[in-house]
């Protein structure tokens, strides 16, 4: 049986994510750390680790991409999910009675129009959105009430009392599927570091964009001990293998993550 | 009396950086959140903020750069700040006798090789730097430290039991002095919007470097409502008045934030 290690509790738009895309015949193994999950692939503890990457509200997950950065694992495929909050209560709840609302500032503050639509609703932050809905579920108290998935629901028997909360309904997370086997795919993952000089960003560019290759995603992190330098993390499309082997010898330390597709 | 806001409490970095650029006789502000920050100014509580905008070691501070995307205020100045962590304790106290040592997790996690060095010491997080200095200067319990900068020392009656504590010396953070008026200088800060098709950064980039001009940082950040499509800011070094309006023209929109130089 495959086993597949994540960020989160039973519930979280990760282990939903998981859910869906290896059914119930995977055991799935929940980490509170993102660096945790890099570690249990790393041991064998899991076959692979799906991480959240970016969100279309908040960005790219930097925690995510400096892990990845400093790890050996491959990508091995992508997937998107549409993020859809709730307000989970206890079943027997109703909304009239709800008066704490227990969820992820990042998720409360992605409800707001909820919020003032219901002004006898106060806020709550709490430190995860499937958490949240643990703990209303164990507090069994009618005035308590969560924001989070379907799934979370499910799993810890509460109602979807209200179903999609949010104020952007364009909010989808992004998630890689890591592990140590190589995959293939038409997008490529590369970290490059360049000459500190100027232009040198604009020739790699140009060099992709001569080529006809899509640049979906570009990201600049910061190299420790080296203060304002940068590391580009670019996502391709369909490079050709002589692409690449033209940016490696244009850069000065190029890395790919493998080639990969949807999940 | 001019008035600058910061965010975080006396001692933190930012106050720290605020007190050597405006000495004493300006008034400080903190506030807890990086938006009431931006409103402190927008409202005319203060005149300008000071605000840190990136790390070497953690890298871009996303939520304040988002801020600044949509706030009206100009860049009026930069400045950069060496990170020294410094292990504080109450005057009388010891370094042996030391058993808790309080402070942010990212400053716990810059100093491990001193926790490594010193197995007695347990690292336990506080929600700020500052803040734990003054928790250990009230609890004045001999066995508590914090970790923080020898401003949070001298403010909060602390001793700086061992200075330089961090594993990397290359820690320096850069913050943004933020406010109404228009400033001038060699430094312009840009975000820009693209046409969503392959090599539109590349012809942007080239623009640039076509000049001979110098792009300091680059990041891309989600565009809320468009899916998997970015805006762009960007730093450039002394761009002539041609080719802002060549890029304006390019993108598909353009927002200056003002050009500024160090304070």
């Amino acid at each position: 049986m495959k086993t597949i290690a994540y960020q989160g509790i039973e519930g979280s738009y990760s282990h939903m994510t998981a859910l869906r895309l290896f059914g119930p015949n995977c055991k799935f193994l929940g980490y509170s750390q993102f660096s945790s999950v890099f570690e249990a692939v790393g041991k064998g503890e899991a076959d692979a680790a799906l991480l959240a990457i970016e969100n279309t509200l908040i960005g790219t997950i930097y925690e995510v991409l400096d892990l990845l950065g400093q790890s050996d694992l491959r990508i091995q495929g992508e997937t998107k999910t549409r993020i859809e909050h709730c307000l989970l209560t206890l079943p027997e709840a109703e909304l009239e009675q709800i008066r704490s609302v227990y969820s992820h500032p990042k998720a409360l503050g992605q409800c707001l129009r909820f919020f003032r639509k219901h002004p006898f609703l106060q806020p709550i932050d709490y430190h995860d959105t499937a958490a949240a809905a643990q703990f209303v579920a164990k507090k069994k108290d009618l005035s308590c009430a969560a924001i989070a998935s379907r799934t979370a629901a499910m799993l810890h028997g509460l109602k979807v009392c209200v179903a999609n909360i949010e104020d952007n309904q364009e909010n989808y997370t992004r998630f890689l599927l890591l592990g140590k086997k190589e995959s293939q795919g038409p997008k490529s993952t590369l970290r490059l570091t360049l000459e500190h000089r100027p232009g040198s960003l604009a020739e790699i560019l140009g060099i992709i964009a001569k080529e006809g290759v899509n640049v979906t995603d570009i990201v600049s992190r910061p190299i420790v001990g080296r203060p304002f330098e940068y590391a580009f993390y670019l996502d391709l499309e369909r490079p050709s293998q002589e692409l690449l082997t033209e940016l490696r010898n244009k850069a000065k330390t190029f890395r790919s993550f493998g080639s990969y597709g949807a999940l």
